[in-house]
């Protein structure tokens, strides 16, 4: 019982990880200006771009393996009672307020200019609101799915995210990938669910239609969702990225504004908007704002697969760490994951290599 | 219980499966001439070896899948008394036989020519006991590393055999694999690890240092006997294939001789040769005699690479059937395993393209 607990537990926060790394907001995590660089000429430029692209995803895959990491330190400290939609709203007003910080700065360096300017047309922003739309419908789903499934075996669903998003990603930004990368692919999904295998994961395999339906129409959600910022994103490539994200961002607090609103209404008007938050909870709004941004920064300078494997990656290092900090066991199956992730790895810079 | 109890049974005819399978012997499955097939020219020449490797190829999957199901077929049976010595004897007998009786056949037909005369120089004959040898060392050690591993964690670290195989082929008949070739060989070695998982397949992390090296050593030494096989029969390839495998099974009925004598010769005295034989005992000795010249065949007209992806289908193969014949669960696992061992295949046949 005490087991399924916490599993349910970190299910719910869960929630709260995936609706911010998947929030797909950003803002630079050094303060390089983005058009100084883009303004220098033929080779730097691929090599700032290049450096640029590496930084954001290590610092991806680092703040995606810590948040893992402190939502198990803070269970381990005990049962939390904040209401995780203030903590969301939290998370999108300090990305907010971050990217604003970032832009003061830049317009004090640079002035401002048509790219870093903070008003928009109707034309431009009317696209900003779907993505985060799309999280709210994704998210009020997963209510429903566990009807059908339990946590440990949504868990191992929510790695069909990896094949939607190759798919959208093909279908709706139009670029190809290999026949090895599609396979890599494949075998991403394969070696991360592998990675996950527990002794009671073939439950899943009992899984009713209709939660095989509701989990295939949660990743196409997700995996869109992800896509569409991406092509939001890269629209205009020149348009400063603290702009871009302070629109998301901005809706993103008007859609978690509404779900406070409907689900804590209550608790928030008689125990405080902040009722129940300790440090850790702080160290986790603030690892799940920088790792918004840092997504943000992934669908600006590389794209969704890089976002993909980084976040597989991250899985990998979370339960390499605990093994030192929780004193986890590895088991056979996380080696074998491992083994075809770090294969599926290699085996996409081959393809891109190849193309 | 009663599954592990299949699981450790099946274990014990493990080794007469591997044996024969890695005995490596084989004799054409149908009587077409090889020289004949040679003589013809050109493209019809590309046409017969690419059909006939395809043929030997599915002949080996099949006789291996349907080998264990025999096996568990058996089981079911109730258990069988017959001494493993003298089965695999027969065995080779059994090869030796169908080997000499095409040979007349093909005397008849094409009267005696050098590739086609059984008779031998020291120099052709005296590599191959060599094999034969090989596995008998291997044979004894295997004795020895259930001090160490148990039967389940044993079967898991068999696949060290892939890996081995992979690497000798490359050292000893200098034949390259391309970098796409060797992630596919590691994947096939991860996937067909993963379709094996069960609950309790973690133990095998647990075994010491010496259950490693025995496990390390027994893999290079059946790798090495399969590959030295390969540069036996491929040494002269206008030979006539049911030559060569003729002196193979010689010495393998004087080792198998040997290893009656040692284990057995007590109860082959009391009770007879063939004591405890019943129908099923004949089928599986047929099936192995047919899946060892298959296996022949294959390293005539294809490789080793191609033996491993054979008889890891096959063990897919028999796990689906077993499905059917004996309500076998299918776990999630095997899944996860079926599919990257499936992209392996598919990655091999890609990389043989890009080379």
């Amino acid at each position: 019982m005490e087991y399924r607990r916490i599993k349910d537990e970190k299910e719910i926060d869960g929630d709260l990880i995936e609706k911010d790394i998947e929030g797909l907001h950003g803002k630079p995590l050094s303060s390089v200006p983005v058009n100084h660089i883009a303004s220098l000429g033929g080779n730097s430029v691929n090599w700032s771009k290049l450096k640029l692209k590496s930084i954001v995803t290590v610092a991806l895959t680092l703040l995606t393996s810590s948040q893992a990491i402190l939502i198990v330190w803070s269970k381990r400290a005990g049962k939390y009672e904040y209401s995780v939609t203030t903590a969301n709203f939290s998370v999108e007003a300090l990305k907010c307020a971050l990217s604003l910080l970032a832009l003061t700065r830049i317009w004090k360096n640079e002035g401002v200019t048509e790219d870093n300017r903070l008003s928009t047309s109707l034309d431009e922003v009317i696209v900003y609101p779907i993505p985060a739309a799309l999280y709210l419908v994704k998210n009020l789903l997963q209510y429903y799915i566990f009807a059908y499934v339990d946590a440990p075996g949504y868990q191992i669903l929510k790695n069909l995210n990896i094949i939607s998003t190759g798919v959208l990603y093909r279908i709706i930004l139009k670029k190809k990938l290999s026949e090895i990368q599609w396979a890599a692919f494949i075998l991403l999904c394969a070696g991360c669910t592998t990675a996950q295998l527990n002794p009671s994961s073939d439950h899943v395999l009992q899984t009713p239609f209709q939660g095989w339906m509701m989990a295939i129409v949660m990743a196409l959600l997700s995996g869109f969702a992800g896509v569409y910022t991406e092509a939001i994103i890269k629209k205009r490539p020149s348009r400063n990225i603290n702009v871009q994200n302070f629109w998301l961002y901005v809706f993103g607090m008007v859609f978690n504004a509404v779900a406070i609103l409907v689900q804590d209404f209550d608790a928030v008007m008689n125990e405080g908007f902040f009722h129940g938050y300790s440090l850790i909870t702080v160290c986790m709004i603030l690892n799940h704002a920088l790792s918004g941004l840092a997504v943000s920064m992934v669908m600006k300078y590389a794209d969704n697969i890089v976002k993909v494997y980084s976040t597989s990656v991250a899985m990998l290092l979370t339960a390499i760490v605990s093994v030192f900090l929780f004193r986890f066991h590895l088991s056979l199956a996380f080696f074998l994951g491992s083994t075809v992730v770090s294969v599926s790895i290699y085996l996409h810079s081959i393809g891109k290599l190849q193309r």
